[in-house]
């Protein structure tokens, strides 16, 4: 742990990355011993780096195909580079489906995980009659038209500290080492822009697959397949897995994790083009 | 040319399409010999649906790495279906980065490259320290500051009918077959949001790499290496390619084809998310 500048034993840190990543060709964020994650690409890029193995935690797990833009990753390192430094040497190793942001130092104590307060995820649908090959990896073509009236009136029943069993994966929502699947939704707000409908949702935290379950289940809300009434009700059943459809991965964006004391600056995401 | 559902001649159609295509995966828009191509596989799909070898043509030539929102194909058929059939089952036959939009019945007369009366071309760059995965193969990254306000100056130079030999590739500059290398710019733009600065351009017809090495140019002078009255006798020399360096193909899209008595409704597609 010598630093080569000189004799001095260097100060641990604990570095915050931003990151964003088109999911399309991942196996998820988290780490596997066969298959290519957004974490063990991280782990890779900074062993490159550093030439040292570093652990990397990441705040939200985000499953195969699914995409992030504001994603946050946190290690601990002595090696002293800059933050700029740290930025643009991953970006030079990561693949070009994974970037860095932005770089920040955050306190020795916190967790990227169990600190993170909010995580705000959108789902992007295209409701016209013809598929979009330009949006193919970042979205989910639905050709039947949507009311999205409806959809938006069902979406207010997601709002709320509640449990959420029936909208994740059966797996998840019986409980074991996940634990309760009571969370809480901040808001949740589904609009229609010309052909495209969007689903925004943030929560404290979300269960595995819920917003493509809530996707799946919103989507039949909107063609008239099931009620409002019929929603509100299989939400409220709380039975593991009720909600069976997950809607695809593609449409699925991590778009901001927030922190109470911390600005990672990544709330402007949604005027991307 | 048996009408297999009588004994009637079908009449001879011209069906013109409105195509979307990313073309990452694709040597270029015309047919090649060896490479994959949007026309190449237009005519393959309509062999696979019609059983017919059909010649396709395509409004506007795009390079290799260029996308489309609003292409236009036109071709002649004697095979019956509603226009909603060929586009659905055109669809089903086309690979995922390829899809026609809508389909049109149009004279018999009609020649989609000779009759189009204008071409509207958009240049996407992102702006921002960091590259962004999630737009790297439709968008250029270039990280320094841009002055948006020089380029937009200098982008004025270029309305109007004029001689653009100095903002082509210079193969197609000198003349020969291709002609005169005089074209009409109707309107060009550029404007910044946040991260994004955008290129617009709207011309009767461009020559090859025209739009990259316009917007090559112009980017020198967001960099401040070139001044606005450079950039002014850089376009008047009319030196056959003067601007030498052509901005990469993902960043360009072709947005619509227009058309003097034809509506493809194809002029929207600016409001896309």
């Amino acid at each position: 742990m010598a630093n080569e500048g000189g004799g001095d034993e260097a100060p641990l840190r604990r570095i915050a990355l931003v990151i964003e990543y088109e999911g399309t060709a991942y196996a998820g964020s988290q780490y596997q011993k066969n298959g290519r994650t957004v974490q063990g690409e991280l782990e890779k890029a900074l062993r490159k780096l550093t030439r040292k193995a570093i652990r990397v935690a990441l705040a939200g797990r985000t499953d195969a195909g699914v995409h992030a833009k504001g994603q946050v990753a946190a290690f601990l390192t002595t090696v002293p580079y800059e933050l700029g430094v740290f930025q643009r040497a991953l970006n030079s190793h990561l693949p070009k489906d994974i970037a860095v942001r932005s770089a920040h130092e955050v306190a020795l104590g916190f967790d990227v995980r169990r600190h993170a307060r909010r995580r705000w995820y959108r789902y992007r649908i295209y409701n016209g009659n013809s598929r979009r090959p330009l949006f193919r990896s970042q979205s989910w073509h639905v050709s039947e038209p949507l009311d999205v009236e409806a959809m938006r009136e069902a979406a207010r029943q997601l709002v709320g500290r509640q449990d959420f069993a029936a909208l994740a994966a059966p797996v998840a929502a019986r409980g074991g080492p996940q634990g309760s699947t009571v969370r809480t939704v901040y808001w949740a707000e589904v609009r229609r822009r010309r052909c495209w409908v969007l689903f925004d949702i943030e929560a404290n935290a979300f269960l595995p697959q819920q917003v493509r379950r809530m996707v799946g289940a919103l989507v039949r809300v909107g063609q008239g397949k099931e009620t409002v009434e019929g929603f509100r009700r299989l939400v409220a059943s709380a039975r593991p897995g009720a909600a069976s459809f997950a809607a695809p991965a593609a449409g699925l964006c991590l778009m901001a994790v927030r922190y109470e004391d911390v600005d990672l600056g990544n709330t402007e995401e949604a005027h991307d083009i």
